[in-house]
């Protein structure tokens, strides 16, 4: 008789935002008439920018002529698109990163959650608290994680580095050593992020205790302030401790497009096994490339049209980022992020449970946000606003917020 | 110090396509006058049907305008696709499947991989042998399949059940009871299939042993035989032991598109715990849904234009297979397959080893194939060719092949 992965009964409650999908539905069905403004999951709002719409509609029509369709891609990803990721996000930066240490994927998500497979399950991982829950979840699911104390909320085998506002938000040395550090930077939820010569430190850590850093650089576009690194390995020494995880979805707008990268550099090695190696197997047995017209599509968002075209829609959102961050201000509010990254991270008010201030938020205010609860004990007491709003909707919003 | 997964320095050699494809490049350099034609990798040529670039260029301009502009898509697809899969693929052939039981992915390679995710590490795979190596090889990676003997070209915990001329290439039931049964109906490699009453035979015993079924149906539109199943559901009984995997990579020409689904019924259980829930828990934490463009094409597929359209080219590609199996037995080749599959599986002459005839073929033809030990022990002295090539190119790789 078989049995099941037991690790998965382990798991509390369901995914966050299929858990505030369900409540937002529930409360619309309830009042059919509410205007429900969602500043809640991190999903773009700006429709694709015309220099990748032209590149989508030519690859769609060479895949309707037999002289210019394209079957199966090559596993890792197309070298147009590898090519173009190496000039713009690593030469440019003076990164030293070459074209097949990229490896192209459907998205950070997946990446983000198939990463851990090529470890053993005997590590230990270390996240930021709060975090984004997959770094956690995935790794429940292989059984890394230990057993789930419903009171802490907390997993008995995971090293939590709180991010709080009495730390600055910068997560501190554990003082036990880890085998896996997650570093989310800019980070999600909190908006926040550290500097340059912080990360720097970072690395050093992980060359130094021997832990692999798995980097996740999804908001790395929102960057406004010149001491912070674009990408892990503008640090010395990182490409022997760390993979760098990319997505398209913050930056280009891909959140239902789906294209994302992972770069596992060659010096990244575990005593004589090439962790490149490794997950060139895992890609090239489990999964089959990206599609090409998303490839085609990922390569526009580096054409020159490309670039400045994103650029103006990322200045828009941290237009909607200034404006909450400084309604939630005027308001009141005691508020964080939105400088670096599109997140405004708030403290509740009176301390209220982040879930009560969910409920109070759509209830008073058909505003819909994320419960910092809902990423690690150390998002209780805080909640998350994103600006990839429409201008008019996060205007909306925090009127109706101040209001309150 | 973080350690790796050990399971994957178990794995031997590298993933068979790949190890064709440097293969084949290397012969190419050596004889840049050579034209080789490939009937190797199981890869479409021909272009989309014009009803799907008519629906994929209309979601592109979809994503172009922020009023029809797509985010995040649902996490197990969109209802547009899954209703259009219920209807053509289950409700006409009488199997009651709901539309929340399909989850759309980007492949069935990925799913056929991920799949053994949500079971217990202690389960026993049995496999038809030959098979896709990407069943057992995702398996080793989990640690499920105990060590592999280099002599017998086996792993110690894997059940293999032969499948070669002598048994008329249907599996038979294996002494020793397995946890999960991976099926793939009509085959790859082999090109042959069962008749619906011998499925039914292997849904009683999955129910009688208690194992589960993946059931991989990546080939069901190839069949042409009216006693043959296209779904494991059409079997009584299939719902409380079976999982169905389907690709679009075949059907409609898909491998460079990618678009696959799973079913995964609601009565299936073990004990209390619902698979269904279990494999959309793994998907929404692991997984961000296919690109709305490529759901869409998906969904043109199921249209009256685009069923005819694609019916066609599965056509097309069946007269390959005819003219392939035919020149090959003219030839004096022992053939199989072919009949309700785009493969041909040959025995080949003077017993030659399988890796030695692809040399051979590569080197005196110039075509390109797969050799049969690749997909297991029970494939070795047979090789296979693919009706997925051009007709032009068939009648050339046939003529070649007669000739030698």
């Amino acid at each position: 008789m078989y049995q099941i992965n037991e690790n998965y009964q382990k798991l509390p409650g369901s995914y966050l935002f299929s858990t505030i999908a369900k409540k937002v539905k529930a409360f619309s069905e309830k009042n059919p008439d509410a205007n429900i403004i969602s500043l809640g999951i991190g999903d773009v709002t700006q429709p694709l920018a015309p220099a990748i719409i032209e590149a989508m509609h030519k690859a769609v029509d060479e895949m309707a002529n037999a002289e210019t369709f394209r079957g199966y891609a090559p596993d890792l990803g197309y070298d147009f698109l590898r090519n173009a990721i190496v000039k713009n996000d690593y030469e440019a930066r003076g990164c030293d990163i070459a074209a097949d240490e990229i490896f192209v994927s459907d998205g950070a998500k997946s990446d983000s959650g198939n990463i851990q497979e090529i470890f053993s399950l005997e590590n230990r991982i270390a996240v930021c608290d709060p975090v984004y829950p997959v770094y956690v979840d995935s790794n429940v699911m292989a059984g890394r994680c230990g057993d789930y104390n419903l009171d802490t909320q907390t997993w008995s085998n995971v090293i939590y580095m709180p991010c709080v506002k009495e730390n600055d938000f910068v997560p501190e040395f554990p003082k036990e050593a880890p085998d896996m550090i997650y570093l989310c930077l800019p980070n999600n939820p909190t908006g926040t992020t550290i500097k340059k010569s912080q990360l720097q430190e970072w690395v050093n850590y992980a060359n130094k205790v021997g832990a692999v850093i798995i980097y996740d650089a999804a908001y790395e576009a929102y960057i406004s302030e010149s001491d912070v690194a674009h990408s892990i390995y503008e640090c010395e020494g990182a490409k022997t401790c760390a993979i760098e995880l990319k997505s398209f979805s913050k930056n280009a707008g891909f959140t239902g497009v789906r294209l994302g990268y992972t770069v596992v550099p060659k010096e990244l090695k575990c005593g004589d096994v090439s962790l490149h190696d490794m997950w060139a197997r895992r890609h090239g047995t489990k999964f089959n490339g990206a599609p090409y017209i998303i490839q085609r599509a990922g390569e526009a968002v580096y054409s020159d049209a490309g670039k400045a075209q994103v650029k103006e829609q990322v200045g828009n959102y941290m237009k909607n980022a200034a404006l909450i961050k400084e309604g939630l201000k005027d308001a009141g509010y005691e508020v964080f992020g939105g400088v670096n990254s599109p997140y405004i991270w708030l403290k509740t008010p009176q301390n209220m449970k982040s879930w009560d201030f969910f409920d109070y938020l759509l209830e008073n205010a058909n505003v819909v946000g994320t419960p910092g609860s809902g990423f690690g004990p150390s998002g209780e007491g805080y909640f998350r606003l994103t600006a990839f709003g429409s201008y008019e909707n996060s205007v909306a919003a925090i009127e109706r917020i101040k209001k309150l």
